[in-house]
């Protein structure tokens, strides 16, 4: 692979820089016992982050308008909290709760990471959080990002073709000048299929029942076990 | 003036945190040399910026589609380096030159400013200067932006109301939660317009002729010497 070719990598967030299972069930947890209640805060956040996949579809699909995920989040964050019957929450704690995901924790190796990296390359998000979101987690877990990019900047959510190429061109590079960075063969392979390279990070600890070595070597431009490891490969 | 529903700062950049004169001059006088060339690179700087302000209008104006200022910049230089004579530069070293912009270095209290402004606020470019350029820009001059906006993404040049609104919206805030810092009244004031608080920061070595303390205390809400001035009164 003609790794001189690339100037940027664009990185897939939750999941791949972000450890939100961890974040939301300790927060979970926190508000519980604030409130006395018995949730089963590990299925909840589950359930939330499964709701998110559907969610953006309606978008893509067409069926909703432009939504930014804030309120993705909050629509199935009320279904939620009808189903695991947690009440007694105001409104300004459901906002509150609801920007946990704004708070996410890093995976102990991103930072580093990310610092290695960004010493040889442009280093920009793309993910479907949007662009506050985005800032206000970088904020949060120290992300050393040079820029800030979203899904929002093309009102296409990944892996619509147009959240790639907007990317791009915001980045002011040809595609094949880019190199995606995620733990989801899906999103790889969508920016490929638009001309990007690809980067797959093994994240084990995303989910319960995630394998190990998801993808085999050769799936993608470069298979990693983390940052660190990308960055060693790179040469960073 | 309530500074602590003030979330977020917004930085104009040529002028206010980067000193395009001097470096655009700097870059001039090395090409010359190496080209045995004799040009008054003090006006031709002075030229070049001059040919930005109308170049934009005729985009507000509608005369042009959306063009990014790389591209106005290129317009703009191809005209000089005829009125200028000067003669036998490749199309690469063109292409290098007109990416001075990208180059530029900071005023020597910006760095040293945005980290102190950045533990309280969010702070982020509101530009004409497109994505990919304060992108470089921030890597070359280690500007600390949490993150890079852009008139680019309203695809409306300041000082359209557009491009502060979209800016506000991106955040994630009201208008009134966010500042607009500027050495320039006019952009200032059309941010006020769409409901920003402003700050100016004096920076008369901008240009020749520029006059030190070109307004006067209360005629923005904060008026600073420079970005520590303003992180002191800020209480960063």
């Amino acid at each position: 692979m003609a790794i001189d070719q690339v100037k940027a990598l664009t990185f897939d967030v939750f999941g791949t820089v972000v450890d939100w299972r961890t974040t939301v069930i300790r927060e979970g947890r926190a508000l519980g016992e604030a409130k006395g209640l018995t949730v089963d805060w590990e299925a909840f956040a589950d359930a939330w982050r499964g709701g998110y996949g559907p969610s953006m579809n309606r978008v893509r699909t067409g069926e909703l308008p432009w939504t930014k995920i804030d309120d993705l989040h909050r629509t199935i964050l009320d279904v939620l909290l009808e189903k695991f019957e947690i009440t007694g929450l105001s409104e300004e704690e459901k906002v509150h709760f609801n920007r946990v995901w704004h708070r996410l924790d890093p995976w102990a190796d991103s930072v580093g990471g990310l610092l290695r990296l960004k010493s040889r390359f442009v280093i920009a998000t793309l993910s479907n959080g949007d662009v506050a979101l985005l800032t206000n987690m970088a904020k949060h877990a120290g992300l050393p990002w040079d820029c800030v990019l979203s899904a929002e900047l093309a009102r296409h959510y990944k892996p619509d073709p147009e959240a790639y190429r907007t990317t791009a061109g915001l980045l002011g590079v040809e595609p094949d000048e880019v190199m995606m960075v995620a733990a989801h063969p899906g999103d790889l392979n969508a920016s490929a299929k638009v001309g990007f390279k690809t980067a797959y990070v093994d994240r084990p600890l995303e989910r319960p029942g995630r394998e190990k070595g998801l993808v085999a070597e050769g799936d993608f431009d470069f298979v990693a076990k983390d940052f660190h490891d990308l960055a060693d490969q790179l040469e960073c």
